[in-house]
């Protein structure tokens, strides 16, 4: 196994969604594991200026549109706008990072586990309750996670891995990158998989 | 043949440049026409509040980066990011719009001529003498359009076709309507040629 994909995703991010169900198969398929890095994409924002896309004149109603039309050409069955769109990220996000310093490969099944709540199920994981519950049915321990949420050293390991995520050029959701090249949007995963299976073009 | 598929494009979007160099081939690939509508980003950024993508932060320098891949990727290889860049693109649509209702085919022609002189050969299209050279040299009549410019008329023209792109929910550049359904960006080809192909998904 050569460097594994660096995956940066917000779990309020409908294409990030779309993203997660593709990314580890297509990894995979070329001997790459995925490093999972939830990040929280209104700080990335405030860097950028963006807004989301939803909420901007035009492109909202475009974007929604697109969204459940790139879902079912992907395959993607189970997806939906969630009824409260979007969300703050922080409980999920910090509940990924604090599995993540203990038992990696339970943390990317939380990541997934949190994901599929919020946009198949429609569970609002902004609530820390309810992430937690999510996160425990997966598999980790309830209230050790729900205490993450509030444990000031996690608030600090997100913090910073958001800041990595900007300096590394990280400036929306799915983002990628692989041996140092970035690839923006479920839109590349063409374009990244050429780069898996051929190298730099 | 059925409906054309309407592509929209701004002279100065190097997706949309890319884009023009596929999107005949895959239409006609299914009996369909391509009906081009230059349109004018800057007037219809004011209405979505965006900016250029080279301009913003972060995403600025991912851009540039993706744009030249995006070209390898897609088989272009006289893709080159201008010295001026963006420009204003009003000259170059004036004249395509102008020559549109006289000639189609030659509109065209000349549109795909002015689009290459910008981005494969570094021509500033912004000045109307030499976007009425590029246009004169692919077989327009070289006073003529240069006049059409500066003809209120045509000016009027314009302004209509990108308040009327603007109406159809047109957010950006490339921009497609097929049978009433939107595609907007390069990376949505894969999806517009399946809606082609066997129809709505």
């Amino acid at each position: 196994m050569t460097a594994p994909v660096d995956f940066y995703f917000d779990f309020s991010s409908p294409y990030g969604y779309l993203a997660a169900q593709r990314i580890e198969g297509l990894a995979l398929a070329h001997g790459r594991e995925v490093d999972w890095h939830p990040v929280l994409l209104g700080v990335i924002f405030k860097e950028t200026g963006a807004v989301p896309l939803t909420q901007v004149p035009i492109k909202g109603d475009y974007s929604r549109r697109d969204m459940v039309r790139s879902a079912r050409f992907h395959g993607i069955d189970d997806f939906r706008l969630p009824s409260r769109f979007p969300i703050p990220t922080q409980a999920a996000a910090r509940i990924v990072i604090a599995l993540k310093a203990q038992d990696v490969a339970l943390s990317t099944h939380v990541a997934k586990a949190l994901y599929r709540a919020y946009f198949a199920d429609d569970v609002d994981i902004s609530d820390p309750e309810a992430a937690a519950d999510v996160a425990g049915r997966a598999g980790a321990n309830r209230d050790r996670v729900r205490a993450a949420v509030d444990d000031a050293a996690v608030k600090d390991a997100l913090r910073k891995e958001v800041a990595r995520a900007i300096e590394r050029g990280v400036c929306g959701s799915p983002f990628f990158i692989v041996d140092g090249e970035p690839f923006w949007g479920l839109d590349r995963l063409p374009q990244l998989e050429r780069w898996l299976g051929s190298g730099p073009y």
